[in-house]
C-alpha cells in the first residue's frame, strides 16, 4: 500500500525540495544528494515513509523540509498539516493531472454548442469525418514540431512498441493520408491533443485540450483552398460572436526570404523562426536578445531583421514589400508575394479582406509549414459592461504545410495539404466567463416531462407509465422513491427547468384519467391515459 | 537521424529475437547476452546498424535473426526482405500502433448515426453530460481493477506526476464524485479508453476503444435506478436492431454466497471471480481447472461452485436459490436474492423480464462491484441472409459498485453507484459487417449545392456566388481549378450524391440568371440570381 501523500497542484508545478532525507533516498538517481523532487516524494511507500520520520527524529506532522523556492512557508505549512499517519486516507488528495480538467454539465453544455456550430460550418465547406487514435508511434512525431517536440507525452515502454499521445491533429491526419496513398481529401477532425506545458489555466491553456480541424489535401490550383480555409475562419469566429477579431497572414517562404536577405544561415532558420513568433507575446526587444544571445545571431542581422517583422498591413504592403530592393531580388519571397496577391483577391470575393492583416511577424512555430500561415487573434475580448477583460491569445490557426505527407510516405511523394485549427478551448473560457458575468443559468438536462404522485404506494404505477413514455421518446424522469413527497417532486421540476409534469393519484387511477401540469403556469388538466402520449407530444410541439 | 527499420505490427507482439549481435547490443540492460527486443531493433540508429550489419559481414539484406518463436520463418523473411539500406525510407513502415484503427469517413458517418442514438436515449431517461481527462494520476487507478491493472497504459515519467491512461469511465467518474463531493448524480460520458489488450481485431477488440457509460449516483430507494439501467440497456439494443439479445443478470453478494458456502476461503473470492468471469469464453472444465490448478482450490470445492454457477434461468430461478438449504443461510447471498427479486419486479413493469435471465455464472472481473451486475448478449449476430455471422461477445455491461467512490473519499464517505456501458465498438463491427455485405453506400458528406461553370475564366464567379450560399448557411462545394471541365463537376456531383448544381456562365451572367440543376433528374431552370438563395432553400426543405 502507498501512502497517498501530495501536496495540492498548485505547491508544486515543479519545485526542488530540499529536505532531511535519509540516505536510501538521498541517493535517488538523477537528483542531487539533499533534493527530491515533490511528486516522488508523494509515492513513498508508507513503510519508507514511516521510516523516513523514524531517521529524522521527529514527530509525525512536523517533518522539516526546505522548499527552494520564494513560497517556501506555504509549502512546509501544507505538508505538515497533511501528515498525519493515524489519518491516511486524508493525505490523499484526489485531483485531475496537472493541467488537466473535467468538464461539468454546465460546461459540457457551452461545449456542445460550440462544437456543434464549428463541425457545422466545417459540413458546410463539405468536410468528411476522420477519427485517428489518441496516440501514435513515437517515430511518427518526430522531426515533425522543431522545439516544441519536448512537450510531447511519450508512454511508459511497457514491452511493445514506443507510443506517444499525440500532439495535434494535422500530423496524424498526414500519417492517414500517406498510409493510405488518399491523394485527395477535405476532412474535419474534433479531438483531444496533449501538450506538456507550463499551464496558465487563467489564460484558457490546458495540457490536454480539444482541437477542431479542417484541412484540405490535394493538388490544386493556387491559393483556393488557402483562401475558403480562411474564410471557414471569419465564418466561425463570427458566428460564435466573440467580439471583434483579425486574422494575421504570412507565408513562409516570405520568411525564409527575409532571413536569407538578411544573411541569417539557413541552419538557423527554424531557430529564428520560433523566435520570431513570439513577438505577439514579447517586446521585439526581447525576441532581438534571445536571438542574439541565445541564438548567436549577429546583432546587426537581428536588426535587419527586425526591419521586416515589424511591418504589417493590408494588400498595399504585399506591393510594398515586390518593391522591397532586398525580398524582390529572393525566388522563394517571391513566391510567397505572388501567392499573397491571389490570396487576397479571393478573400476580397469572399466578403472577408477587411479582416486579414499581411502580418511578417506571424512565424508560427511548428516545423511542417512551408507555404501560407495565418492566426486569428481577437481584437478586444468582447469586453462588454460588467464583463472582466479575459487574455486568450490566438483562437484559431493553420497554413499550408505541402511537405508532411512526403515524410511519411516511403517514396516521398507529397500531397500539399492546407488546413486550419479552432482553438475552441479558449473560447470556451471566453463563453463561460461571459455566462458567470451575465449569469446566465444553462440547463443541462432535457428532460420534458416528470411523472409524479402525490400519495404512497404509487411507485408501480408511475413505472408502468415512465417506460410508456420513455417507448415513445418522450425525455422522462421520476424520483427512485418509493413515496416521494409532492412538494419534493415539483421543487425538483422548478430547478431542473421541467416543462410538464404527470400526476397519478388514486382519483385519477379510478377515473383512468392522468393529470397534466404546467410547471411554470401550474395550470392541471385531466386526460384520459390512452391519449396521454399524444397529448404531451402536442404541448412539448408547441413550445 | 535513425533508420525506421520495423517489422509489421502482426510480426511482434512480443517475440524475443535472438541473433547475432555485436557486443555493444549484446549488453543491452534487462536483457539476456544474445537478446534483443523486437521494437528495439526497430529503433537502432542508421549507424549502429550499419556497423552491426559490417560486423555480422553479411551483406545487407540477408541478416541472419533466429525468432524464439513458432513464426520464426515469417519473421526472417520480413525482416531480410525489408533490409535494404540503399532504400532508406522504404524500411519506414507507416502504421496505427498495435489494436489501434483510424476510422475512415465511412465508418465515422456509422458512428455517428450509433452514438447519437445511445445519447438520445441517455439524455431520454434525464442524464447530464460529463467529460474527464484522457489520464489520471497513477494512483487514481490502483486497486480498482483486479487482475486487469496490469492492462493499463502508463505515461512515461517526464519528470512530473505518476500518469495512467483512463482504463474505463466508472472510475474517473467516481474520482470526479469524491472530488467535487457530489452526492447524486444521473450522468453519461462518451469517451476513449486504453487497454492494453492482446487485440484480436476480428472481434471487434481494440486497445483503443469508444464507451458510452450512464451512472445513477446517490442514495435512493432499492432497485429502481438498477432497473433503469436495465431499462435503458434494452432501449438501446432493440433502437440499434442488432437482433435478439440477452441481459444476464446476476449479484457480487450471490456470488460471495455461493464461495462462502461452497467453502472458498475469503481471500481468493477476487481470483475465483476472474475466473467464474470466463464462463462465457471457456468450458466449465477448463475453468474448473484454471481454479484448482492456478488458484489452488481443492477440487471438491471447485466442482461444489460448479453446481452453482451453471445454473441460469428467470425468475423463478431466484425462487429456487431461496429455497437453497445453503444459501438460504448466507446473509450476503440472501440480500443479492432480495434484491433479484425486486428488480424482476420492476423490469415487469417496464415491460423487458423477457429479456432478462438470472445467470449464476456471470461475474464481472473488475473489482469495483458490489451488488448487482449485468451483461447484454447479442442471441445471434444478425447472420441474415448472405451475412457472414460475427461473433462479438457482449456489448453493454455494468453494475452496483457502492464503495468506489469512498475509496476516494478522504473520510470514506460512500456515494452507492449504478451504470452501464455499451460497448459501441463491437456494436460497429457488426453494423459495418451488415453493410458491407448489403453493399450500403453511405454519403460522407452533406453538401447539398455544388457550384459549377462550363466555361473558363470563371472563377471569380464561381468564388462570390458559393459565398453568398455559405453566408446563407448552404452547404456547399467547388472544384479548387480555375478552369475545371463540366462534365468533372457533374460526375463529382454524381459520385457524392450532391443533389444540387448551381451554374454559372457567360448567358446567365449577361441574363442575370443562374441555372439551378437538379442532378438525379438532369431538369434545369434558370432562376434570378437574387432569388437563387430562396429558391435553393425552398427546393432543400422539399427534399
Amino acid at each position: 500500500m502507498v501512502l497517498g501523500l501530495r501536496l495540492h497542484s498548485a505547491l508544486y508545478p515543479s519545485w526542488g525540495l530540499a529536505c532531511l532525507l535519509p540516505r536510501s533516498f538521498a541517493s535517488c538517481p538523477g537528483k542531487s544528494d539533499s533534493c527530491l523532487m515533490m511528486p516522488q516524494l508523494g509515492l513513498l511507500h508508507r513503510r519508507a515513509w514511516a521510516s523516513l520520520l523514524g531517521q529524522l527524529r521527529r514527530p509525525p506532522g512536523a517533518v522539516c523540509i526546505r522548499a527552494v523556492h520564494s513560497h517556501s512557508q506555504v509549502a512546509e505549512a501544507t505538508l505538515t498539516s497533511q501528515l498525519k499517519p493515524h489519518e491516511e486516507k486524508s493525505n490523499f488528495i484526489i485531483k485531475t493531472p496537472k493541467g488537466t480538467r473535467d468538464l461539468s454539465p454546465q460546461q459540457m453544455v457551452v461545449r456542445e454548442k460550440i462544437l456543434d456550430m464549428v463541425v457545422s460550418c466545417f459540413k458546410r465547406h463539405g468536410a468528411k469525418g476522420l477519427d485517428t487514435p489518441a496516440f501514435e508511434l513515437k517515430e511518427m512525431l518526430t522531426e515533425k514540431y522543431g522545439e516544441d517536440s519536448m512537450l510531447i507525452y511519450d508512454l511508459k515502454d511497457q514491452g511493445g512498441e514506443l507510443l506517444s499521445l499525440r500532439y495535434d491533429l494535422t500530423v496524424p491526419f498526414a500519417r492517414y493520408l500517406a498510409m493510405n496513398k488518399v491523394k485527395k481529401m477535405k476532412r474535419y477532425h474534433v479531438g483531444k491533443v496533449w501538450r506538456r506545458e507550463s499551464p496558465t489555466i487563467v489564460q484558457g491553456r490546458y495540457r490536454e485540450f480539444c482541437q477542431c480541424d479542417f484541412d484540405i489535401a490535394g493538388q490544386f490550383d493556387p491559393m483556393i483552398p488557402d483562401a475558403e480555409c480562411l474564410k471557414i475562419m471569419c465564418e466561425i469566429l463570427s458566428g460564435l460572436q466573440l467580439g471583434d477579431f483579425l486574422i494575421k497572414v504570412n507565408d513562409r517562404r516570405i520568411l525564409d526570404g527575409i532571413f536569407a536577405v538578411c544573411g541569417i544561415p539557413e541552419s538557423k532558420f527554424h531557430a529564428i523562426c520560433s523566435s520570431i513568433d513570439k513577438l505577439d507575446k514579447m517586446s521585439w526587444k526581447d525576441v532581438r536578445h534571445e536571438m542574439v544571445a541565445k541564438k548567436g545571431l549577429a546583432p546587426e542581422v537581428a536588426d535587419r531583421v527586425g526591419d521586416y517583422v515589424q511591418c504589417h498591413g493590408g494588400v498595399s504592403l504585399v506591393e510594398q514589400m515586390f518593391q522591397d530592393s532586398g525580398l524582390s531580388q529572393n525566388q522563394h519571397a517571391l513566391e510567397g508575394l505572388r501567392d499573397l496577391k491571389l490570396l487576397f483577391e479571393y478573400l476580397t470575393l469572399f466578403g472577408v479582406a477587411e479582416k486579414i492583416s499581411f502580418d511578417l511577424s506571424l512565424a508560427r512555430g511548428l516545423d511542417y509549414y512551408t507555404g501560407v500561415i495565418y492566426e486569428a487573434v481577437l481584437l478586444q475580448t468582447s469586453a462588454r459592461a460588467g464583463e472582466e477583460p479575459l487574455n486568450v491569445g490566438s483562437v484559431a490557426a493553420g497554413g499550408r504545410y505541402d511537405g508532411l505527407v512526403g515524410m511519411f510516405d516511403p517514396k516521398g511523394h507529397k500531397v500539399p495539404c492546407v488546413g486550419l485549427s479552432i482553438g475552441v478551448e479558449r473560447i470556451f473560457s471566453i463563453v463561460e466567463q461571459r455566462m458567470k458575468t451575465f449569469g446566465e443559468k444553462i440547463r443541462t438536462t432535457e428532460t420534458e416531462v416528470f411523472v409524479a404522485t402525490p400519495q404512497k404506494n404509487f411507485l408501480q404505477e408511475r413505472l408502468k407509465l415512465i417506460a410508456e413514455l420513455w417507448d415513445a421518446g418522450i425525455k422522462a424522469e421520476l424520483m427512485y422513491k418509493n413515496n416521494p413527497k409532492l412538494l419534493t417532486q415539483l421543487h425538483y421540476c422548478e430547478n431542473m427547468g421541467i416543462p410538464l409534469m404527470v400526476i397519478i393519484g388514486e382519483q385519477e387511477l379510478k377515473e383512468g384519467v392522468i393529470k397534466l401540469r404546467s410547471v411554470a403556469s401550474r395550470e392541471e388538466v385531466a386526460i384520459k391515459r390512452e391519449n396521454l402520449v399524444a397529448e404531451i407530444q402536442k404541448q412539448l410541439s408547441k413550445s
